[in-house]
């Protein structure tokens, strides 16, 4: 990659507590129930006698604390500028990030940070130990120090700014670190080279000095004198523990509070068993090495792993029932549906019962029946619609309310009912066919076949495609996810994006009924599919070569998202339904064409980056739905766009470690500079996995 | 006051939360756990139709919210530069601080904070509705609009930065407002004229427009429609909740959390109450508007309380144990000794059982057995000694250990065994004779032996006073609560400062062992004291009237502290202790001269400001124990300062409302400048109350 210095989450899974750091010459810490990094100073490093120590670059100014000050006055020491230590540069760096670990190399010291993941079973399957192992929330980190070339000990320093207490505290002693109030932990197994860290200057003493505990402090952390002539590795447990009810509407806890009682309990754990969860990144580590992708898909689907891990949280409400959330990065909406239906693919793989979890909150708590409307304002029977998403800030909203939409809003926090219609029924198609949960899928007939109503209702005139607003928007109109993009993106109605989406939902409702052996509703989806994918078709320019993305207006915008709905009946292994020579053949060879002329130059390929912009007409693009874009145009569409490929993901990377550095993963890019336009520190990009399923 | 801009804090008893406003320019709102101001904008005006909308000046910059970019990108409403509202200037305002209350005047807005309180039984007889009252973590509002000039409907707000939902989602309009988190909640009972709000820029919708519920918003509050030719005042419940275990070492939750599930809950309670609280508020109020105190008095005592109030922390281990808890003010030391017997005139006051409740732990967790050498290194059998503290931020330190004290530290962060063994005796000595507890005392009696015990194997040539410090200090030596302030005030050894608090520990323990009925006790604890009283009194100079700091060394520091220790007998009725003319008269008639020598400009009274400092060598000064020392000068040794008197309170008082008008109530203070030096946001300066004993 371009550059070693961007921030990345570091995070176990479904706590919503991360361990943020990577950008050089600032810090990082613990980001809890947030994604946002926190700028604590991180000290890590080495010194060896008679020699300067270094530190790896995470912290800012001076590095020195200001406790001290406070209690003696005016202070000269404070005054110096520095520490006296020498930061390593970038250019003595070397920064691997892999899939389950962050690794940074420099001088004689190797640091990494090791986040396992991978499949988790339903809780009611495992026994209490095993839910321990999946849900403790904490990661681990291993501290290496080669100090083979010396004859000297050497000082090896783990330490952070924040840090109010040392763990042995509390402990005696079976645990050594630091940490502050109840909720955040470093610790290690107690050896006789390390040594706990609590002072307002950390650094000095425990290089050149003698480790001070003074409880006044507040930086801390662990110091660990390597024999001479040895290497040695440390293990430490960065460990979190949110207790009490941390979420409104639905008063819940996290569902590891059941299973841990403090964070130093958590860290105990962790550390008992780190060999199970070394393996257990290895194992992912050697599989995303092993797969047959370039070097920035990658690197991109570990960057944004880690950031989707960094939003879950499983939470546990007052009747003991377990909700699954993935908050949307710097915005902190929970389950909003846009998102969960492109992170259902990382889901199916890890843990499908999270999206049976959302599917069924979605019916129970965050589904409306509406009227629609039609451009006259007359108001007609409506149907079943679900919002955009179930809280912010983890503050539940009340049944049938999202904190994103409004009642007479234009653009964007309108209400998005058709499209969240849509991702339901897509949603709850590809969990209900792909997991084997017929059970599920027999119970949730009534609500597929209420969705199929609801979209028949919002197809007045009977051409397959939404031509009817909710009146829930009042006196304006609905809009789709792409709100924010470009116009050519945002209205519901005649839009060549949410009539793709619509024309996947009614087929993969089709195939639902037929497996449900409900033969009338699955002819009228099918219907409904044909009719939709007949209006699609007729708007495509021949002469032009493609379809303009709404139909009405004299729009002229071309959109990449055409072909993102046809990614549903693919993966319901419906070839034929994506197939030019198939009973949708018109459109597919449409769309093929359509992709053809819009993957240009100064079209929607950004001219100066060389990136993938979503609308001809916007420079915002949304690197999500670009991936999901490219795995439809490749694996849907068989496009072999040859070396441009490449090239295309080197530049979506650099997106990643350059302009959104800052920002952990980040989805909206301005595609000319590839800054961060919003959407910052997101889950959704997970979407990635999919190239996965493209190298079997 | 010469300035009415200042923070002060808003606090409920034992909650460890304060709502802190005042100074301009800049925002306030929650502390939890803590006791700095935050800087979250507070917006409190009102808006007439076709009138520029009024604000109290308590935001800063443009006070527009920042939420809205992150979403639709660049926003060119964002970059006007201000609200559009016309922020009352201070010349405009009218701010009265009252013992229970603050309230701010401008143009037809009246803003009260109510802050009541007063005594709080023993938790074990009152019943769970009492305990609820006294123990609701929320303070209330008033907020008033006198709208009777005008023909028309006014909007009158309260609301701020860093609100993320409103409460009627999760109260069914029981209750109406605005919260973040579980934490915090700002509500007023529901009535037609009030309307939430939640928004990114709150204050121009809500003065000029609709009133807008944006659930994504990051500025919430009520804004009230005030009918024409009306004035109106609306209660609001300013309410805090910190759930779950809160502390480590002793894991502890707030005590209140056994009465009250939800913030939520909190605020329904003290609105329902709200009569009951007022009344109370009014009663304090009218108590010290009635004192015959200078009005600087007056303030002083409010400002202190308010400040005293926000570090109070009740909490209950997982045993159901109540452990009261102090917290020091900027520090976040818990329990700091130094403070408790300041404080303890306060406490005896309003709830004497949290100065058991403080003496049992310090016995129980936070006493030691050392050994003493003296100055040649030997060691000698020491006896019982207290910590300086329990804890810091939180965390309870291990038994036998404060947060504060290190080994083989010079100077300040040394051991202060020594004096921690005067303040339990000295406070222990109050509490077991003033409270009427007499089980207690009879309980305690094993504790008394063993302190009397210990203070004479401290003092090895029988003078009275200490010369051998604790082993504790490892190759340093022990050092006294003045310990920042001036080398004249830090050492412990044949400190002036420490032996008239010796010799008081000497009088109080001989009245403790003669109401116990153990003479022999009795009869050594008299001696020692009368062998301190002659050593201290030997040491005055006479040709120059003033007694010397430390007793060696060749030091001529004045120190006013030498007075500090008479208070004790005094307290305990022993007259004849602190008269010129009793059993101690030469020692108090030698510290007369000393005071009338002292307090002289240049010596103990600041050339520059003309306040008083506590010593002649160094300007830092300290407010609380300016206070006490006052008050033996005049109540004590009977000094009658005439006009001075009043001036000096006028000086210390603008030190606080100028000087240290960010740091709510100060207590280090440069007496030159008046401005802070340390000891921010202090609760010790409740010492104050000292003054209504005086009034009578």
């Amino acid at each position: 990659m371009q550059s070693s210095s961007f921030y990345a989450h570091h995070s176990p899974w479904g706590a919503y507590a991360s361990f943020c750091l990577g950008f050089y010459g600032r810090g990082g810490g613990f980001a809890l129930s947030d994604v946002h990094p926190p700028d604590w100073n991180v000290y890590i490093g080495y010194a060896r006698p008679g020699q300067l120590g270094r530190l790896l670059p995470f912290f800012s100014g001076s590095g020195r604390g200001k406790g001290a000050a406070a209690f003696v006055g005016t202070d000269p020491r404070h005054d110096a500028n520095q520490m006296n230590v020498l930061p390593f540069q970038p250019r003595e760096i070397t920064r691997t990030m892999t899939w389950a670990g962050d690794t940074w190399q420099a001088g004689d010291l190797t640091f990494r940070l090791v986040t396992p993941f991978g499949p988790v079973p339903p809780l009611e399957t495992l026994d209490e130990a095993e839910r321990r192992f999946h849900l403790a929330p904490a990661i681990l980190a291993e501290i290496t120090l080669d100090n083979r070339s010396s004859d000297e000990p050497a000082r090896l320093i783990f330490a952070m700014d924040g840090m109010r207490r040392v763990l042995s505290d509390v402990t005696s002693g079976a645990l050594l670190g630091a940490g502050t109030g109840t909720s955040v932990a470093v610790a290690c197994l107690p050896t006789p080279e390390a040594q706990e860290l609590l002072h307002w200057d950390i650094v000095e003493p425990a290089f050149y000095g003698e480790p001070i505990i003074n409880r006044l402090g507040t930086q801390g952390g662990l110091v660990f004198t390597v024999p001479a002539g040895e290497k040695r590795t440390y293990t430490l447990a960065l460990a979190t523990y949110q207790g009490g009810i941390v979420t409104t509407g639905i008063p819940a806890r996290f569902a590891y509070t059941a299973l841990f009682r403090s964070v130093e309990e958590v860290a105990a754990y962790v550390l008992e068993h780190r060999e199970r969860y070394l393996a257990l990144a290895r194992e992912r580590d050697e599989e995303l090495e092993r797969a047959p992708l370039n070097r920035y898909r990658k690197f991109m689907l570990a960057h944004f792993t880690h950031s989707y891990l960094a939003n879950t949280e499983l939470l546990m409400d007052e009747q003991g029932r377990l909700i699954w959330v993935v908050n949307e990065g710097e915005y902190q909406m929970m389950n909003t549906f846009d998102l969960t239906v492109d992170q259902v693919y990382w889901e199916l793989r890890y843990h499908p019962w999270t999206v049976r979890n959302n599917l069924d909150l979605f019916v129970a708590r965050y589904s409306y029946t509406d009227k629609v409307k039609d451009r006259e304002g007359n108001l007609y029977p409506g149907g079943i619609a679900f919002t955009h998403d179930m809280c912010v800030a983890n503050h539940f909203t009340p049944p049938g309310h999202s904190s994103y939409e409004r009642t007479n809003i234009k653009g964007c926090f309108s209400y998005m009912s058709h499209e969240q219609l849509d991702n339901w029924i897509l949603t709850g198609s590809l969990y209900g066919l792909l997991s084997g949960d017929e059970g599920w899928l027999r119970e949730a007939a009534p609500v597929f076949r209420d969705c199929l109503a609801s979209l028949v209702a919002r197809d007045r005139n009977g051409d397959g495609i939404m031509d009817a607003d909710s009146d829930r928007c009042g006196n304006s109109s609905e809009i789709t996810t792409y709100d924010s993009l470009d116009a050519s993106l945002g209205q519901s109605r005649n839009n060549l994006y949410l009539a793709m989406k619509t024309w996947a939902a009614y087929v993969c409702l089709g195939r639902v009924f037929r497996r449900l052996g409900l033969a009338a509703e699955a002819a009228k989806a099918e219907d409904q599919a044909a009719r939709a994918a007949a209006t699609v078709a007729s708007k495509f320019i021949p002469e032009e070569g493609y379809i303009p993305a709404v139909f009405e207006g004299g729009n002229t915008s071309r959109i990449i998202p055409a072909i993102e709905g046809l990614i549903y009946p693919f993966m319901l292994g419906d070839d034929d339904a994506v197939s030019p020579n198939g009973r949708f053949g018109r459109l597919i060879s449409a769309l093929k064409t359509h992709l053809a002329t819009v993957l240009r130059p100064g079209v929607c390929i950004d001219a100066t980056s060389g990136g993938w912009k979503l609308s001809s007409t916007s420079e915002n693009t949304w690197v999500s739905k670009i991936i999901l874009c490219q795995y439809v145009a490749e694996r849907v569409l068989g496009f072999d766009f040859g070396d441009r490929s490449e090239e295309w993901d080197r530049v979506h990377a650099s997106w990643q470690t350059e302009g959104c550095a800052m920002q952990a993963a980040t989805d909206q890019v301005w595609s000319n500079t590839g800054t961060d336009r919003g959407s910052r520190l997101y889950p959704r990009l997970v979407t990635a996995v999919l190239w996965l399923d493209q190298a079997r």
